[in-house]
C-alpha cells in the first residue's frame, strides 16, 4: 500500500503533524499509524483518577483526523527502511511513504530499585485500558507512595488527596519539588500547597527498596524511613522511544533522542522526527534538554507538517522554552524559560524582580487570589529570559504572554511600557499589574546601575 | 512652596506618574495635587452598586503614594503659568515646579437631550460620595434607563440586573452594542448575554427626550417608544478635561485633547500630559482615537514619569492599541487592536480566522467554557492587527498575550509555530488552543493564495 505521508505515533505530536500535513498538502494521502487504539489525552491522566467522573470522557478521539481525511492504521510498527521508503507492521503489512514523520514519544523506564517488579507498582501509560486499571487500583488503595516529585507526580498527589481515606506520600530525590522549573520560593509554595491538601511530602529522599512479598507493603527511603504502602506509582524515568529509528540507522544523540535540525529533519532523507522522541534543545543554550511537553511537541508538529515537502515557513524551532503550567492544592503555578537557578547553573548573569497583586480589583471582589509574577532578564541587554507565576486560574494564559515574550525576545523596557487590558473581574488593577510591575522594578535595578558612580552602562 | 515635580490629577495616570517619577528620580520632591479627596478605583464603579458589599472597599487609597514619599495636596487647581513654572490653587496657594505633568482626565458631558436636567438623571463621577449616592439611588429605583451601550453602560446594566426587582433598559444609538471594539458576532453574543441576564436592550435607538415633571418618569426614543423610568444613567459623553491647559496656552487638538509627542511632552516646555486629557492616537493609523483606558494611561504615566528630566527610555508611546476586557452575563469578552469592521473602515486589507475550543481539556472538566479567538492579520505581511476573544475568566490575560503580540508586531507565522504552556485545568488542549489554531487557519488562507495559479506571492 502506498501512502504519501506516514506518521508513526498517535499522541499530540502525531495528530497535529497529520492534521497539518493534510491541511497544507491537501492532495497528498496522509496516514497515521498508532500502536495504542484507545489513547487518552495524556496531560489529563491524573484527573481521570477522581475529577473526571467517567474516564471514557478523556478518550483521544479519531474524529478530527477522520474529518480531515487522514487514514488511521492501528498497529505496531516493527521497522522502517529509509532506502525502500517502507514501514513494516507487526502484522506483516508493509506501507510505502514519500515522507515519514516519527512521533513515537517516550517510554517509561523503571528505576533500578530493588522490589520494583512487585505487584502494586504502577507506571503511567497512555491507553484507556491502563488508565482505567490504574484508577481501579487507586480507588482501592489505602496508602499510596508516589516516586518522583515532578509535575506528573505532584499532580497525581494533588488528585489522589481528594479521596480522604487514602494516605498519599510523594518522594522526591532533589531538595525541592519541581526545582527544574521553579526557584525556591515557588517550590516552597508548591510544597506547602501539597502538604496542606494532605500529601506527605518527602524531599531530598531516595527510595532504596520496595518491600513486601509478592505484593507491595512498604517503601524504604535512604534515610532508613519506612513508608507503608499498598500501591507505588512511579512517575520518574522515561526515555525517548527511538528503537525503530536506531535500527533504521538514524543518528541518535543525548538520552537516545533522535537528532533533528531546526525544521525537524533527521539525518536521513525524507524522515522527520517530532515530539518527545526528537532531541529537545534549550532555547537559550541549545544544550540538549530532556523536557517533554505536549505543547512543544505540537509546535514541532506544525513545523514538520508544513515543511515536509520543502521549507515553506522560515520559522525555526529554536529550542524549547520549557513552558509549564499546573494546579496544586487549588493554586495555579506556571513557569517558562530560565529561572534564577538555571541562570546560575548555566552562567547567565541576570536581573530579577517579583511583584504581587490581587488578580481582581479591588481585591475584595469575590474569587480574588494573590497573583505573583517573577521575571528574569539578561543582565546587560534586558532581554527576558524567563518568568514564574503563582495565583488563580488566570496564571494559565498569563504564562503564555511570558512564553510569547521569550520567543520574541522582548526587553524589560518593552514590558515596562506595555499597554494591557484590565478589568475588575478578570485582572489586577492597571496600576499594579504584576507583569508590568515586575518589569518596572527590574528596570529600576538596571537604572540604579546606570546612575552608580563610575558606571558607564547606559539604558536607553 | 517649591516642589520639583508636580502632577495634577489623582486618577491611575497621576498616581503611576508620581510613583514612577519618585522611583526614577528619588532625590526630587514629587507632589500630586488632586481635586477629589475621596477617589475610587474607576473601573470598578459599576461593581460598587451591588457586587462589592461595602462601597468603601473600592476606595483609591493614598498609601502607595505616601509609602513612596510623594506629597499629596487635595485641592482644585485654577491655573498654571508655564513661564513662572507655577500652579495656583483655588485656595490661593501657589506651588512652583521644575516639571509639571497634567493628568486631569475627562469630564462628563451631558448630551443635548430635552429634559436631561431633571431629577433622577445621573452621570458617573469618580468620588466615593458620588458613587455612594448613585448606589443609594439605584437600590431604590424600580426602572432604570441606561443611555449609552459602551463598556460602562453594558457593565452597569449587567450589574444592575442582579437586583431582580429592578427593570433595566439600555439604549444604544449604534446598530450594535460595543461595536467600536468588536465585530458583529461578538456584539451579538454580548447582546444575548445582557438580554438573558434580564436587561432590555434597545440598539439603533436614540433618546429624544426625558419626560416627567421635576423628577424623571420616562424616556422617549426616536422610534416613538416610551420607556418608563424613575432613574436615568447617562454613560455617553465625556471630553478631555483640558481647560487648564487651554488657558495656559498649550496646544489642543482633536476633541479638545492636549497635544503631546511620543514621550508625552506638550508643546510647552517642562509640561507633560498623560492619560485621558492627552491626545490618543491609534497604534496603526496614528489618527486621533478618543479611547480612554486606565491601562493605556498608566503606560503613558510610566513613560512620562521616566522621561521628565530627559528621554531615558527609548520606548515611544506609538498610539493606543485599545485593549479592552469585560464580563457580561457571566461571559468574558476582550478585544485589542483592529477589528474587521475598523479594517474595512480604514482601508486595511486583512486575513482573519476564528477558532473555538473548551478552555479546559477534556472539555468535561468542571468549569469548562467555550473559548473563542478571532485574529486579524495584515493581508500581505501577515503582521497581527487585532484579536477578539470570548470565554471564561482566562480571557482576561489571554487578551494581554494578543496585546503584546500587537505591540511587538508579531506575524501569523510566529504565532502558528509558538510554544505555549497548557494544563487540563487551566487552558485548552495544546492540540486545539484557539490562539494557535486561529493563527494556523489564517496562515492556511495566506498559503491558499500562494498556490493559486498565477500568483507570485510567497510566504516564507
Amino acid at each position: 500500500m502506498k501512502t504519501e505521508v506516514i506518521i508513526i505515533g498517535g499522541g499530540p505530536a502525531g495528530i497535529i503533524a497529520a492534521l497539518t500535513a493534510k491541511s497544507v498538502y491537501a492532495q497528498k494521502s496522509v496516514c497515521l499509524v498508532k500502536e495504542i487504539g484507545d489513547g487518552v489525552i495524556p496531560c489529563a491522566i491524573p484527573y481521570m483518577m477522581h475529577t473526571i467522573s467517567d474516564p471514557k470522557q478523556n478518550a483521544m478521539g479519531n474524529l478530527p483526523l477522520e474529518n480531515a481525511g487522514v487514514d488511521i492504521v492501528v498497529g505496531k510498527v516493527i521497522s522502517f527502511n529509509p532506502l525502500a521508503h517502507s514501514v513494516t507492521l507487526e502484522t506483516g503489512q508493509v506501507l510505502y511513504y514519500e515522507r515519514l514523520i516519527l512521533a513515537t514519544g517516550t517510554e517509561p523506564v523503571l528505576p533500578p530499585i530493588s522490589g520494583i517488579e512487585k505487584e502494586g507498582v504502577f507506571t503511567i501509560r497512555k491507553s484507556m485500558a491502563t488508565a482505567v486499571a490504574l484508577r481501579d487500583q487507586i480507588h482501592k488503595a489505602k496508602r499510596i507512595a508516589i516516586v518522583g516529585g515532578g509535575f506528573i507526580g505532584a499532580e497525581f498527589a494533588d488528585e489522589l488527596c481528594q479521596r480522604a481515606e487514602a494516605e498519599i506520600h510523594i518522594i522526591e530525590i532533589m531538595p525541592k519539588l519541581l526545582q527544574s522549573a521553579f526557584d525556591d520560593e515557588f517550590c516552597d509554595r508548591i510544597y506547602e500547597a501539597l502538604n496542606k491538601a494532605g500529601t506527605k511530602v518527602h524531599t531530598g529522599s531516595r527510595v532504596v527498596s520496595i518491600e513486601g512479598n509478592k505484593q507491595v507493603e512498604s517503601v524504604i527511603l535512604d534515610n532508613g524511613e519506612k513508608i507503608s504502602a499498598d500501591m507505588v506509582l512511579v512517575s520518574i524515568g522515561a526515555k525517548p522511544a527511538s528503537k525503530l529509528a536506531q535500527e533504521a540507522g538514524l543518528r541518535l544523540v543525548e538520552n537516545g533522542s533522535i537528532w533533528v535540525d531546526e525544521y525537524m529533519r533527521t539525518d536521513t532523507e525524507d524522515v522527520f522526527a517530532i515530539g518527545d522522541c526528537a532531541v529537545k534543545r534549550d532555547f537559550f543554550t541549545r544544550k540538549a534538554a530532556p523536557i517533554w511537553l505536549a505543547s512543544t511537541a505540537t509546535a514541532e508538529a506544525r513545523n514538520a507538517g508544513t515543511n515536509i515537502y520543502g521549507i515553506r515557513v522560515l520559522h525555526q524551532i529554536q529550542g524549547t522554552i520549557a513552558a509549564f503550567s499546573t494546579k496544586i492544592g487549588g493554586i495555579s503555578f506556571a513557569s517558562a524559560g530560565m529561572t534564577c537557578r538555571s541562570c546560575a547553573k548555566e552562567g547567565f548573569r541576570y536581573v530579577t524582580a517579583t511583584a504581587v497583586a490581587p488578580d481582581r480589583h479591588p481585591g475584595v471582589l469575590p474569587g480574588a487570589k494573590q497573583l505573583k509574577v517573577k521575571l528574569v532578564f539578561a543582565d546587560r541587554s534586558g532581554i527576558i529570559l524567563g518568568g514564574q507565576i503563582s495565583g488563580g486560574p488566570s496564571v494559565g494564559e498569563l504564562i503564555n504572554m511570558i512564553a510569547l515574550a521569550i520567543q520574541t525576545q522582548v526587553s524589560v523596557r518593552e514590558l515596562d511600557m506595555m499597554q494591557i487590558a484590565t478589568h475588575p473581574m478578570l485582572t489586577p488593577a492597571p496600576t499594579v499589574h504584576p507583569m508590568v510591575n515586575a518589569a518596572h522594578q527590574a528596570l529600576a535595578k538596571f537604572r540604579a546601575e546606570v546612575v552608580a558612580p563610575g558606571s558607564s552602562k547606559k539604558v536607553a
